[in-house]
Formats: C-alpha cells, sequence, structure tokens
C-alpha cells in the first residue's frame, strides 16, 4: 500500500504554474531563425505549427515533476522540457504523414503536412529533432558539460532504433497483422513509453542524486499506462473531444490493449498500473508528491 | 599564390588507408540492435541500406583530413567520421522520398523507400539522425565532455532549419521558380556547404587549437565548389556514370549553377574555387596538403 495518493486537480493546478513558462520555452527555442530560410521557405512556420498546437505538454511536465523531486533549478528544467516537446512534436509530425497514419487532424487542427505539405512537414520533424539536440548543447543550460553528454545519452538511447523510432518501426509493419500481448508491449514501450521514460530521468538527471530505480519502475508502469489509455480514449471518445481522428486505431485493424483486452478490462488494467505507479514511488515521500498528481492525471484523462 | 599543389591522384591513395576503418566504424555504429525491433521490422536493414552501400565518404574522409591535420587521434575522428556519414545518409534518404525527390536510384542501388517502403525509410532516415548524435555522447568515445559539447553544437547548428534542413527547405520551395545566384549560393550553402564544412571543422576540433579561420574559408569554398561540381556532373554525364537519375535537375526545373552561367562557365568556376582553395590553406602550410588533394579530388571528380 503506498502512503501516497494522486489527485488529478492537484496535478493540473500544478501543472497550470508551468504552462506560460514552458510556452514561453518553447517559444524561444523556435527563436533562433535564419533569415533566408524564413524568407525563401515557410520552414519556420511548419515547425511552430507543429510545436505551439496546444499540446497537452505531458513530457515537458513529467521531466519538471521529476526534476522538482530531485531539487533541480527550474530554468535548466525548462530547457530540458523544451527539448522533449521538440522530440515529441517530431515524431508527431511525422507520424501523421501519408506514409504512416494518414492522418489530417491534430489537436482539433489541421496536420503539419496539410497545412504547409509533405516536404516542409518532412523537413520541419527533421529540423526538430536537430534543434531538440541543439537546445540540450546550447551555452545558454547552465549545467556542466558531463550532465549535458548524460542527458543526450539518455535522450538518443530512448527516441533511436532501439526506442521510439523502433516501436514506430514495428507498428506500421504491423497495421492489419497480429502482434501478440507481449509484442505488443514491447512495440508501445519503445513507441510512446521510452520517451516518457526519458522525460522523467531527464529531469532527475538535472537534481541531486537519488537513486533512480524507484523513479524508473515508476515511469515503465506510467508508459504502460498512458498508451493503455490513449487505447480506451481511442475506442470510446468522439473525434471533438479528442482533438484527433477517433477510431482509427480499430479502423486500421492495428493492435491495441482494447482488442486485445476488451474495453472493461482495459480500464480495470488501468486502474492496476495507477496503483503500481503509487507503489513506486514510496522510497521517495512526500517528494513524490507531483508524479503521485501526474500518474492520477494520466489515469483520469480524457482527451 | 599558394605554397601547395593538390592531387586527385595522392587523396585517392591516402583516402584509401582510411575506407576500410571507415566502413568498420559505420558498421560498428549500427550493430547496437534490439532484438525485438529486428525481430518485427526491417528497421535496421533500411538504415544498413541507406548507410553501407558503397558511398564515397566525402564527410568523413573530410573530418580524417582535417582533424590529420590537428593531431587528432585517430580513433576519435572515426566515431566522428561515422556520425557525419549517418547525418548525410539520413539527408540522402529523406531527400530521396517520393515526396522530395522522388528519386528511385542512389549509387546505383534502389533507394530506401523503393526497398524497403516509405514508412521504413522515414523511420531509418530519422533513426540516422538520432544515432549521429548517439554516437558523439558515447562512453566509447574518449575524449572530455566539453570537446563532445563543441562538437554537438558544430553539428547541430550545420544540419537543422539553420542548416541543411533549411536549404532543403528553400530548394523544394523553389522548384520550377527562379533563385537569383545569391538565393542559389545561400540555398547550397545550406543544403550541401553547412554539414561539409561541419565536417572539416568537427575534425579540427579533435585535435590541437590551431586558428580555425582559414579553415573555414577553406570550407565555405569547398562547400562551393562541390555543389558546383555537382551541377556539372548532373548536366554532363550519364545515369550510369553518377549511379544516381542524371539530368534531374534540369527536368525538374531546378535552380542550378549550370543554369544560371552555362556549362563552361561552370567549369571555369570550379577551377576559381579551388585555386581559392589553396590559397586559404597556405597558412598551415604542409600539415594542410590532405586539404589541398581533397580540394584536388572534388574539382576532379567524375561522379
Amino acid at each position: 500500500m503506498s502512503i501516497l495518493e494522486g489527485s488529478a486537480q492537484a496535478f493540473e493546478a500544478w501543472a497550470n504554474q508551468w504552462r506560460a513558462p514552458i510556452e514561453a520555452r518553447l517559444l524561444q527555442g523556435l527563436s533562433d531563425v535564419d533569415r533566408a530560410v524564413l524568407e525563401c521557405s515557410p520552414l519556420h512556420a511548419a515547425m511552430a505549427h507543429g510545436v505551439l498546437n496546444g499540446g497537452k505538454r505531458v513530457r515537458a511536465l513529467a521531466a519538471l515533476a521529476a526534476g522538482q523531486m530531485c531539487a533541480a533549478p527550474a530554468d535548466a528544467l525548462l530547457t530540458v522540457a523544451a527539448a522533449l516537446e521538440f522530440v515529441h512534436a517530431y515524431s508527431l509530425i511525422h507520424d501523421d504523414l501519408p506514409c504512416m497514419d494518414d492522418d489530417v487532424l491534430r489537436r482539433g487542427l489541421p496536420t503539419v503536412h496539410v497545412a504547409f505539405g509533405e516536404a516542409q512537414a518532412l523537413l520541419a520533424g527533421d529540423a526538430l529533432q536537430t534543434h531538440a539536440f541543439a537546445l540540450l548543447v546550447s551555452d545558454t543550460l547552465l549545467m556542466p558539460a558531463a550532465t549535458k553528454i548524460a542527458l543526450l545519452q539518455t535522450l538518443s538511447h530512448a527516441i533511436g532504433a532501439n526506442g521510439m523510432a523502433g516501436g514506430q518501426a514495428i507498428d506500421v509493419q504491423h497495421v492489419g497483422l497480429e502482434l501478440s500481448l507481449e509484442q505488443m508491449q514491447t512495440m508501445h514501450s519503445l513507441k510512446t513509453g521510452a520517451l516518457l521514460r526519458a522525460s522523467l530521468l531527464m529531469g532527475a538527471q538535472c537534481g541531486a542524486a537519488l537513486s533512480l530505480e524507484p523513479l524508473q519502475t515508476y515511469a515503465q508502469q506510467l508508459g504502460l499506462l498512458f498508451q493503455v489509455v490513449d487505447d480506451v480514449l481511442d475506442a470510446s471518445q468522439s473525434s471533438h473531444v479528442l482533438g484527433k481522428t477517433a477510431g482509427k486505431d480499430a479502423a486500421a485493424n492495428k493492435p491495441t490493449y482494447v482488442r486485445a483486452l476488451g474495453l472493461n478490462d482495459a480500464r480495470a488494467y488501468v486502474q492496476t498500473l495507477y496503483q503500481n505507479c503509487l507503489s513506486a514511488l514510496t522510497p521517495y515521500g512526500v517528494r513524490a508528491q507531483p508524479l503521485a498528481d501526474l500518474a492520477a492525471y494520466c489515469a483520469n484523462r480524457i482527451h
């Protein structure tokens, strides 16, 4: 039994303090603009469209919550948070392309390739990945070079062929095909989980050394929870509520937790995973309250 | 008048010593493979197809030549060289996609999306960018963390929206449209020149501190030379010789130096740029011989 209880409402209140600083840091990260590129292409506009679109900033907030637990400086955490959201935006832009999920709607807005064409969307995603790394090696990020290297190791491990890109490759390779429950967990653990886990770890890496093993257990369970909730929402909510096309997974005959477990058991699984998250945080005591609240928020989100 | 003369033959002989170690380091860089991804997707095969295809390795060799001039350790230079070739391979894979240049042939082989489908090609390019950064922060790259950060700053600046991706964005935005000669130079300086300049600088950054200003002048002139030669070859050689579709620029109505200057004047411009390269190297004396030879090689290449 965990000593902590999570509260989605408390998380919303905590998160609301951070939303404006996060958006400001994202905007700042996009502000280094070459005039020739700006005048001769819509690349910067496409990048901004992909990043500044009212996202929930779960990865940024995860980094901030873990970093605060480790007493990390807010300024460094905001830069790390921006880098993580750049990576997330890059992955969504590429995921929405016609050769991938072919989606036209994202957070209620036209996807980047619908607004700017496929070529500019491809390049905007490419450049956002680069700029995520650029943020983490910037001289304005005040931390020892060795810490920056540690952050870059965590990020590059999480998003490459053995992480996010690998999970996406498994996903697109199995549209219309069966995956075992274990294979599906592996796929999601890479595709969605790896970046979320990296967000938590990178936040912690910005601060004082705590034992990171409990955080890694929490991160693993939270990543799984996040994906199961995504599947439940895709199967049970309207496009209007989600801000993206609902029912796409079923329509594309994709393997999902809802398809594997049924809607009711998938919902029950969310609650089990939520309790696992709380249990994992026990060693950290009350310092972990924002992470407990983050888990409650993820378990209870409706879009 | 430069004290150096370049020799394409001498460069070939020098480069031939390095080709096997470079290919070995590329293979090693691709060897960290997650079993689940390997078993459930062709992603790793697509990445290998894009990288291990008999490329000329100009960027790797440029880094090695500049690094040797600065007495940098060969082992570190080979890792940097591999990272640069990963970036180059990523850019070619994405550049060949149907939404970009839509090319089916590259170095005499089917392009990655022809061999593995568009989605896997997209992800292979994405992952190769990530793995380039991963190589540069690897613990097996033995250099101070601050030097790694400097390398990452050079690379991320060169390939993002204000570098290579920006140049590509200008390029695709102007198919069939006029660019002034100045705009075209800016476009190429970003699209092709930025990574080549970064290759030279990163090689030098691995070694002893020399004044980098002459190297930057050399790099700027060499990048320009490289692009003019590319345009000359596209307009004057067969697909068979090039190993890629010839005459594509003219067919696509793209702005090129040949279109702007005519074939003869473009060839004369190559010789001027070559002499500029040699002059820039004068302050380095005979240590710069491989760089002089690299310029001769680039000026005289036929594919």
